[in-house]
């Protein structure tokens, strides 16, 4: 196919699966998007009604083709998930990782699972499933280090160097927000429903700064939250921006530590609020910052490894 | 009353008035305990049945004369209480913070609760309710810096100067521990009922170790306890060890970092195998040690409350 004539002919359905998410795109050679499904149906539900029956709806919805290949990434791939993609030991050039995807046997499909990454350092053991796509779709230059920061529910920083991912590590900073808020003494200042939080609050913008100063030490000042509610009269919203800025700032200061400053700006993939901020957070760590949307980048990494399994032609897109 | 002629007539109920428990003697003039309960009727359960009825049921039950004084201490103090005894602000000597008990009103003995400590400083907002009675029974030096670690749900760290209360600070160890293990990913890694952790499981010396080596940044250690269990086969119980040794040696080097060390060995106020866990990584951190059974501490902090309000002889012991 030449350039500018991808056909609207779906070549491959793409799927981000992850434990409590779905999202699946209907693709055309060229990576374009056809149509688009988002659904709760994630690890959790498929366990119950059965991956199959939950992605075969989804590409009914979309109108796929019996014989479209799907290429699929996150969470379907682990133990728990529909087959386990067996870990790719770090270091790894990208590429090489998205070429491994497993095939699900049995099906009229060709259905391939992108694998995870394991770090099987002895010191700093780590894992991720999901985010190595959106790392491969994240448009990093082939050549220099540069350093990758994917918040979330379990946040993971990349080190890539010349195209290979060299390490990385996980901070829980969003489970540890959500269960805090939750369970601990702390649901009594943050209140039933706190409201989301902005980066224009100064109580996120200054607990951020304490903890960017105190190299992700987060627990000692954990409880300053709740005395701050007692002492000084804190109110709800304003408790969730402390804790919400107290641990992103501890993240960001607890990673800089760990990976040192790059001379490239750090990239940063994310979408919404939270990438929001992350991006006042790391600006006020004094990192360059160079945005990539997290659903633009899953989507786009697909594509690579579609391309990378041979299950749609290499020169979609270079031809 | 002449030394070592303390008569068997009780003088005060001394009662510690925890959120979940309530600990209660009975003692002479001069401390020595005649009776005692334990229960679990804390401030959750005296709320609903009624503050007076659970304390004269344990008052009845030791055979207390109906005339008998009682001094308490613990979250009974606090606004969800029976009274709010209003916090003494810190720096303040321990003996004065005794002697600002609050009475209960319209009660046919004279009961009176100790007040919590606050410290009022706008950067580092805390407050205690009931570690400030564990202090005064700690049998400090009148002078000189000494450093105390209480260790608990919400650790707390002192430091008493010349017997004066100079600051203190909260890290919510306990609490991480248990809310993180029933509540967060890491429930898969340490199972539904983790047996106990004990000092002597070679990963948590050596997670303790870690810990002490990161300046109390634990959130980064996490998700390795996770992945330790996906990828290096990581058993549960040690899993439990992994994650107390983290959290105590974070709490450590979190607290000395703040404090400094003291020329003085650190006193630690604990009991039973929590406080050996303290012991054990104390030792690692390299603190001198002097240890303090926190049961005995508290009994004779309230003893020692009762005769600065007036309510036995200040003679009792020293005459």
């Amino acid at each position: 196919m030449r350039p500018g004539t991808a056909s609207n002919a779906p070549a491959v359905a793409a799927v981000d699966w992850g434990t409590t998410r779905l999202r699946a795109w209907l693709l055309d050679s060229a990576g374009t998007v056809l149509a688009e499904r988002r659904g709760d149906d994630g690890l959790i539900t498929a366990r119950e009604k059965g991956f199959s029956t939950v992605l075969e709806g989804h590409l009914a919805a979309m109108g796929a083709p019996a014989s479209l290949p799907v290429i699929i990434c996150g969470m379907a791939g682990s133990r728990q998930g529909w087959l386990e993609a067996p870990y790719v030991t770090v270091p790894a050039p990208i590429g090489a990782i998205l070429a491994e995807a497993a095939r699900i046997p049995g099906q009229r499909r060709d259905i391939r699972i992108v694998p995870g990454l394991a770090q099987r350092d002895i010191d700093a053991p780590d894992v991720m499933r999901g985010e190595e796509t959106q790392l491969a779709g994240a448009g990093l230059p082939a050549k220099g280090r540069h350093l990758v920061c994917m918040p979330g529910t379990h946040s993971k920083w990349v080190v890539v160097e010349d195209g290979s991912v060299a390490g990385f590590g996980t901070w829980p900073t969003g489970e540890l927000y959500s269960v805090l808020a939750a369970h601990s003494i702390l649901r009594h200042s943050l209140g039933e429903q706190p409201g989301p939080v902005t980066s224009d609050n100064p109580f996120f913008r200054r607990w951020c700064e304490r903890a960017l100063a105190e190299g992700g030490d987060v627990a000692s000042r954990l409880f300053a939250i709740r005395a701050a509610g007692l002492l000084q009269d804190l109110k709800a919203d304003d408790a969730a921006a402390c804790l919400s800025g107290l641990l992103i700032g501890g993240e960001i200061a607890s990673a800089s530590r760990r990976y040192g400053k790059s001379a490239e700006p750090i990239v940063l993939i994310a979408s919404g609020g939270l990438g929001a901020l992350y991006a006042e957070a790391l600006g006020l760590a004094g990192f360059g910052l160079r945005t990539v949307d997290a659903d633009e980048a899953v989507r786009v990494g697909l594509v690579e490894a579609a391309r990378e399994n041979g299950m749609i032609a290499a020169s979609g897109v270079a031809a």
